[in-house]
């Protein structure tokens, strides 16, 4: 309405008041977390001298163009994770939102490479995991993003809204059960370290170590163990050991099943001869025979919080610094778990 | 390139040649399985008589103008459909698109929305469960879309392609294997008989009764068992009858855990005091002591033929009419059935 004859201000004219590139004032404008805050408000000081005002197409990019919000994680067939979804679709649904659905496959060049189509359509926010929080070329994706990215249960990239569950804490109260029963040969088996959620569970199993006086295991400690199939191979590994864990502790998601069926072809009944901790709740942990041991949190919760952290970071009504939330872990005591004789003198 | 001078023959003037509305010529151009042969031809015919020529809107419509696909599945923690979801998404990838979700929450309202929406986002192809089949707003929805549509799991809209599995032949062989033990009370509990996994599932349970000239138990028979809440209340209803059944055929997907809790609530032993089988294989029917007995199909294959079959269709590679995908079910027999002796004279 107003074509007022006055000189527009443009982008690169704010840019280079504040010394910076047009991408840095471009996600000032879309309140990407990326931005350190000295720069930050540079800009913020460029606009406010220059009187620039916000062109449509920015306007309407902030505003939510096109109402889709991209959601990628390492595989659809996480069972559990379809409760994340699920609750986060609702949030979103409820917001105008529609979900837009991706598998990482767990590698980086793939993140990479979704971050860009993710631009291309012009999503208006993506929830994320890495596979690798180190991954430089991810990294500078996560920075160079158009649009909010939040990171799913992972908390080494800062710059990111995250929610996380607390494994370390869950791990340790495992691994607490385990050895106030006796047990000192503790096997673990956890996916890759590369990424949060192993990471933190392998902090957890030596803060409980560390907490009693007792000396961690690292040749019981599996980790990269993706697949069930992973999972039996490495328990049968384990119980072919001189001396073998009595207790194992199955500290990633959906690899329980793979534990016991090799428990099973090596005839070893589960709260007799060996321990056992599920890392992740589940029907099968609940209902098994014995019922089995094991961490819980709330991924309805989760869903519902990475939703809703993610629609205040797009509308912009987040704080500038990004926020890290944490859910808590709790250990449900079944009776897979039973006391050992302490070890010989010297064992 | 071609900026010949001549009229342009518009999609209204080939209605109009055809008798038909400027819609059902769109829907021929888009190959929508839903126009009838007749119809189609008719256009066919005006099209080639008027000489009209594809719209650059409508060329790039057909040649996949937002590349995006919709999936709409009553909910997703259903654990195992994640299967369905990685196989489906993988080949769309592999040809460029990317999937958008949304759940039903199985309202036929919500389904009518869906597909608008679906609509408004240009997508160019849906696959989709539909809550009813025999609803007419969704029928009038599905008939009226611009984009071919996919039914995932549902027989009865025939204008539209399908994949189902054959639930029917699997239920027969569940209740051909309890009824050669010798049961003859034998309890089904099922979803939704307006959908047709329920239902085919019906039918196959009456098929097995009947090829045996035995009486089918219609109070034994147990519909829309939703949530395993629904599969515990109606084992703990079943098991309180006064002639209660010898066995139990929990035929929905994940409702299996809910059944085992209300056995182990009344202290029944699976195997022992009741036959069990589960209408779909999971790890806790594999692993429970004693395993299951279950009715199993490849989720994977069912979502890599959605997706190729989708992806024929809106490439105009797919014969005009609509196809229907069958996949098998094959039942794997454990250790939860065992013989009960002949019901005595009379009974």
């Amino acid at each position: 309405m107003q074509d007022a004859p006055m000189v527009k201000v443009k982008l690169r004219d704010v840019a280079e008041a504040a010394g910076v590139a047009v991408g840095t004032v471009s996600r000032v404008l879309n309140r990407n977390p990326t931005v350190a805050d000295p720069i930050r408000r540079k800009v913020q000081d460029a606009i406010a001298a220059l009187g620039y005002e916000l062109d449509p197409v920015a306007q309407s990019m902030r505003g939510g163009r096109t109402r889709l919000v991209a959601c990628a994680i390492r595989d659809f067939d996480i069972p559990r994770f379809g409760i994340f979804i699920k609750e986060a679709e609702q949030v979103l649904r409820a917001h105008g939102y529609t979900l837009l659905l991706s598998s990482t496959t767990n590698r980086p060049e793939v993140e990479v490479e979704l971050l860009r189509a993710f631009e291309g359509r012009k999503v208006d926010g993506v929830m994320m995991t890495v596979s690798d929080e180190g991954d430089p070329d991810v990294i500078a994706a996560l920075a160079a993003a158009r649009m909010p990215v939040l990171l799913i249960d992972r908390d080494r990239i800062e710059s990111a809204d995250r929610v996380v569950v607390d494994h370390r804490t869950g791990a340790a109260l495992a691994v607490e059960h385990l050895l106030g029963l006796g047990h000192r040969r503790i096997a673990m088996l956890v996916g890759d370290t590369k990424a949060y959620p192993s990471r933190s569970r392998v902090q957890g199993y030596r803060d409980a170590f560390l907490a009693q006086g007792a000396a961690p295991m690292p040749h019981l400690l599996r980790d990269r163990v993706l697949t069930p199939e992973d999972a039996f191979r490495e328990t049968m590994a384990l119980m072919g050991l001189a001396g073998p864990p009595t207790a194992i502790f199955v500290a990633a998601m959906d690899m329980l099943g793979g534990c016991i069926r090799a428990l099973r072809t090596l005839h070893r009944e589960v709260g007799k001869d060996v321990s056992l901790v599920a890392g992740a709740d589940s029907e099968l942990a609940e209902l098994h025979a014995p019922p089995v041991t094991a961490i819980a949190w709330d991924l309805a919760e989760m869903g519902r919080h990475a939703a809703t952290m993610l629609l205040q970071r797009m509308a912009g009504e987040a704080a500038d610094a990004a926020r890290c939330l944490t859910l808590p872990t709790r250990l449900t005591i079944r009776q897979s778990c039973t006391a050992v004789a302490p070890p010989a003198a010297g064992g």
